[in-house]
């Protein structure tokens, strides 16, 4: 296939589409066309190709990481690992190339190098693989740290547990069809295996693909329509928020995860003019409570017939929205819901992602405000952290990590 | 919407449509039209409706309960429930009236009674909701059990978690979006609180609705086709093995869940060649290893040029394959995958579901066959078990139970 073909014939999101005819075309390479042949001549005919989602094909090689500007896949898995002791900074090479190969491969339908099941690998469904890094693969890797790249500072709503926070080298791997997420997520671990342990794993959702119209912003646990004030990839707005320009995190990123449970119990025990005032928008299509779109700007003048502001002065839309026009974050989270333990008829909540170029800039002072007042957090409590350091995308026969590494 | 649009606007697998033209319309009630309804006129052009997977809907009632006969879902939870002391006769009644209603709704994309959520509620994604009862829900019932209503014996092979074992109340909840299916659960979960405890959580997936072609048989985490010789929904063979025919639960069926752990690591040790014997047939396609396509006959003669079979003494196949025709049943299992415990990179297997009148005479001497010896059993280990009887459908106005109960 060459590289023409598979411009016209992906359905990538236009961010990434504008990029692939934007010069970067050398990035769709041997393993992509293998990939997209596979799976497309798997089909009896054209059409039926067309109609199946599983076929559909994010590209890996490029100036950024796949997996941020993308459209969200249905399901995600992050994954965190610790390194090893021995592994050092050769290492760290081996594996970032070990990985980056076998991601290329996964993420185009084509099975991974060692694939012990290859009949699994040929549904990519939108494969994404990201790759962070935490502060201690930076400083095994000699490289030196943004100042970002450290636990958050502590704030005072949150009660994390270890079992979810930091971590060495993140893996975020998401696609439409959990099943593709289950083979990849076990081909990248068993790359890892001689070079890193598991620290955790956490497995979020939103709406399957083909559930409803592209472009629908995702609702959470709460019923909440969340994501509405986010920038649009392909953006001028975007790429200023998201990428970092320095050294070797230029067209990198940075992800902050945080796990934050949701009580629904509690929220259940509110009724419906509390929860929109909680957060400033409807239930019903996410409007601002002065407007009647979900697109509306919220009006924060507004007050009601006795003097009270329409848009309560804690709510969380008042709260995390920033006067600063520099502390601006890209939100890419998932809902997560467990097996409940004990009582509870559920544990469940966000994988509240994060992007942005530096993360004390622009995360750290809308989480410090959102710490101090923020209606929500009487049902929502942190119980995850972790900061990585998302480097850039790389080129064929290149591997993500080498403006670190190399 | 009249019965007649239903018709044919669902996208129905042809048992439940056979079914719904077959004279069952009564139970395309209220709750159904208003559901579809409200879904529909969601999109803004009829073929975007058509388009979107998430407006699909089964019918919920019915001769059969729903979630047996239709194309499985890409999403299923399994619940089982502990009834407390104090839940008498009189309190399964009210509680399965409950239960029926909300079911009946969240299936039609209407909200639950007391939906806290109700936004959440207007994706069906085919949503489906079946519910099985165990020994104590129908002793406290007053029924007649069937003497096949008990934990199953015990086999050699077992090592059985009581985390994922027994139980006196099961949901299937299933769908082919996991926010509906977690909206779901939270809603059914909460009417049972005043009734029951939550036993155990169980949840699987198979690939994504849209990722391969409608019919695909399902592949499992060793990379199997999995599901080939299984009957056919809407045919006689297929009755004949399902439906049971006396008393209360005529029109029922039974279900056994047993969770077989898949040890993938010990898995990937064997080759390809190992791993088509282990089974008897190919991974590349499931054909049959005298075969070349996924649904020939094996040929259970052939020996090779040394004399040896061709599918092996001990192949899956072979054991699992019952001489006697009235040993069948029907498997509707489901994928899982969870968070890795220690060192293991992967915490694997099937929800092994199996359907039949009567598992005494059905399930138990497949079972029985396998634990004596099945190649598989190097690598897969049961560890829950539980039966339940899968009481008949119900018609508007009625609930489910209430053969028994009634
Ligand atoms: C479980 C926890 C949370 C829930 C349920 C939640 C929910 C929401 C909802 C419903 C909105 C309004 C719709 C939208 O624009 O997306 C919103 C907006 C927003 N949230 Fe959150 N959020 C949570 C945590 C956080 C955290 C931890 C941060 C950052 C530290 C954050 C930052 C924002 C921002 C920046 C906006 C947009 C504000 C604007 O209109 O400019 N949220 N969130
Ligand atoms: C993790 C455990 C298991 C795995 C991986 C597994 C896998 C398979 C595979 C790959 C096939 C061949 C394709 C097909 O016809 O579906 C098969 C067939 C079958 N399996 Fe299993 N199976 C497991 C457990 C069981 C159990 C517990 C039972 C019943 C007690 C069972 C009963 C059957 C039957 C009846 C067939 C069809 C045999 C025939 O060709 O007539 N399997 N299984």
């Amino acid at each position: 296939m060459s590289a023409d073909q598979a411009k016209s014939s992906g359905r990538f999101v236009p961010s990434r589409r504008q990029f692939l005819i934007g010069g970067a075309v050398a990035g769709v390479g041997a393993a992509a066309a293998v990939g997209a042949d596979l799976v497309l001549n798997r089909s009896s005919s054209p059409e039926a190709a067309a109609a199946l989602n599983g076929a559909e094909i994010v590209p890996f090689y490029g100036r950024h990481q796949a997996g941020i500007a993308d459209a969200a896949q249905a399901h995600a898995t992050f994954i965190a690992l610790d390194l090893l002791p021995e592994t050092d900074r050769d290492a760290l090479r081996r594996l970032m190339s070990i990985l980056t190969g076998d991601a290329a491969r996964l993420t185009q339908g084509v099975k991974a190098l060692a694939d012990s099941e290859p009949e699994l690998a040929v549904v990519p469904a939108r494969l994404t693989v990201t790759f962070g890094f935490g502060p201690e693969f930076v400083s095994r890797a000699g490289g030196n740290a943004p100042t970002w790249l450290r636990p958050l500072p502590p704030f005072s709503i949150d009660k994390l547990d270890p079992a979810f926070t930091d971590g060495d080298l993140l893996l975020q791997i998401a696609a439409d069809d959990p099943l593709t997420v289950a083979h990849a997520t076990r081909m990248l671990l068993k790359d890892t295996r001689s070079f890193a342990t598991v620290r955790w794993t956490q497995a979020g959702f939103r709406r399957a693909y083909g559930s409803e119209r592209p472009g629908t912003t995702m609702r959470n646990l709460f019923g909440q329509v969340d994501g509405t004030t986010n920038a649009q990839p392909g953006t001028e707005e975007f790429d200023r928020i998201v990428w970092a320009e320095r050294g070797w995190l230029a067209g990198g990123t940075s992800l902050v995860l945080r796990r934050i449970r949701m009580d629904l119990d509690k929220w259940d025990r509110l009724d419906r003019g509390g929860r929109e005032q909680s957060v400033g928008r409807t239930l019903a299509n996410g409007a601002p409570l002065t407007g009647t779109d979900e697109f509306d700007e919220p009006d924060f003048e507004a007050k009601t017939s006795i003097g009270f502001p329409v848009i309560p002065e804690f709510s969380h839309v008042r709260r995390s929205r920033p006067d600063d026009e520099r502390q601006r974050i890209f939100r890419r989270g998932y809902n997560y819901d467990e097996r409940p333990a004990g009582e509870s008829v559920s544990e469940s909540g966000l994988l509240f992602a994060s992007f942005q170029a530096d993360v004390d800039a622009q995360f750290v002072p809308i989480q410090q405000r959102l710490a101090d007042l923020d209606l929500l957090n009487e049902w929502t409590t942190p119980i995850g952290s972790a900061v990585f350091a998302v480097p850039p995308g790389c080129s064929e026969g290149g591997y993500i990590g080498e403006t670190l590494l190399g």
